[in-house]
């Protein structure tokens, strides 16, 4: 399993992402799932992934290769990010449709995967996509403003709760690893390092990826402090008064 | 969807549920999933079921037939909660196979649905299980003193945070809310109004779930409160350092 999260906010873009990737519970391994591709001052693109491993490096391998042909569009020619997430749904149709044909087919293997593609090229606002198992994809608008990928469920409530179009990226940041503390806590397939970029609208500057693991001071804090701000709003309270009356 | 919620605690058993049906987004109603078979003074037993609506009515509906026969074993004469068990399980087994059967197999429907059984009859202590779709079960433990069935995500970080073997069941009341409160709001398919029952240890008095609707001024009181709770915590929280530094 794996947890991407991205968000389209007012300042610009968040994304993070965890590193665990397992089959099966005695074979875990730590496999970064934030990719950047970029020219300074022009275009930033960054893709997660979850599901199949084999499919989610090919197609990344794939799209890199790419950028290196001189008379081939590529991730780094386009001139809009929708085009980029059209360029990603076809190469991970491309790469299903190669592994799973022939004696492959017959293994039940779930050759499937998501991305989560964030970015801004120059001309555009930024932009958010998420690009199914299919190829077709979706663009987060000013009513859904985030996406999510793999497990999802244990770290969406307190996203719903607090994030708004025009949160700070500072503040994003915070409920971003609240959100993935809470999965980190259920669910064992997800697991730190968490991988992190903020990227502020029209800086075009070298995307440097914050890692987060369990040293992090910051994170550290949070998680405590959180849970601690929970149990205390808890136990204020009041108990079931409709029991024992 | 559902969402169903056991727990086995020192002072005695919770139970919950939610009462949505639906067979798609059009097709909506509101079945109690609570069910209740008592001997006053003796034994209460209570059953809540997620799955397949048709196969878990006629799971209820024939063992209730049954403890009407008189010379037939039935859920109000075993003398353990682990045969009620037993009874369940077979139960689901026989309709399951009785409607996956000739015609309707073809069909693709899933027959499936699970069942939280809890109780106490007279001689044991409370006990709770889990049945699964198969018709085998699993019973709560000291380490794992609560079950959840049906969509089960949204609400358990709230569960494993602040409930532990010791925690009074007024508590416990209060944290299930909570739980509900954060499921109903991530999924459409789990609805008001919810059905409690606290149950004391050896009371075997007679059981009567506590209905929350929306207007349960209780009920109001938590969702508001907890919501501005997290928001305070959340604010208080220091924002991430290591951006814009």
């Amino acid at each position: 399993m794996t947890y991407c999260l991205g968000m389209l906010l007012d300042e610009g873009l968040l994304v993070a992402s965890d590193s665990r990737t397992n089959a099966g519970v005695d074979h875990i391994a730590t496999f970064a799932k934030m990719h950047i591709f970029e020219e300074a001052g022009e275009r930033l693109i960054v893709m997660m992934n979850s599901g199949n491993l084999a499919t989610t490096q090919s197609v990344i391998s794939l799209l890199r290769m790419r950028t290196q042909l001189k008379d081939e569009e590529s991730i780094l020619t386009v001139k809009t990010l929708y085009e980029v997430a059209e360029l990603v749904g076809e190469t991970v149709r491309e790469v299903v449709n190669r592994d799973s044909d022939g004696h492959l087919s017959a293994s039940n293997v779930d050759y499937g995967c998501s991305f989560i593609v964030a970015g801004q090229i120059k001309g555009e606002e930024p932009r958010l996509f998420n690009i199914y198992p299919q190829g077709n994809f979706i663009e987060a608008t000013k009513d859904t403003m985030y996406f999510q990928i793999g497990e999802s469920k244990y770290g969406k409530p307190i996203i719903d709760r607090v994030i708004r179009r025009d949160t700070p990226l500072a503040v994003a940041a915070k409920c971003a690893l609240i959100s993935f503390d809470s999965t980190i806590k259920s669910n064992l397939s997800v697991g730190l390092p968490i991988d992190m970029l903020l990227y502020r609208t029209d800086s075009f500057a070298k995307a440097i990826p914050h890692r987060i693991d369990a040293e992090d001071p910051y994170f550290r804090r949070i998680r405590q402090d959180w849970g601690k701000g929970l149990r205390q709003v808890f136990s204020k309270l009041p108990d079931a008064s409709w029991f024992d009356e």
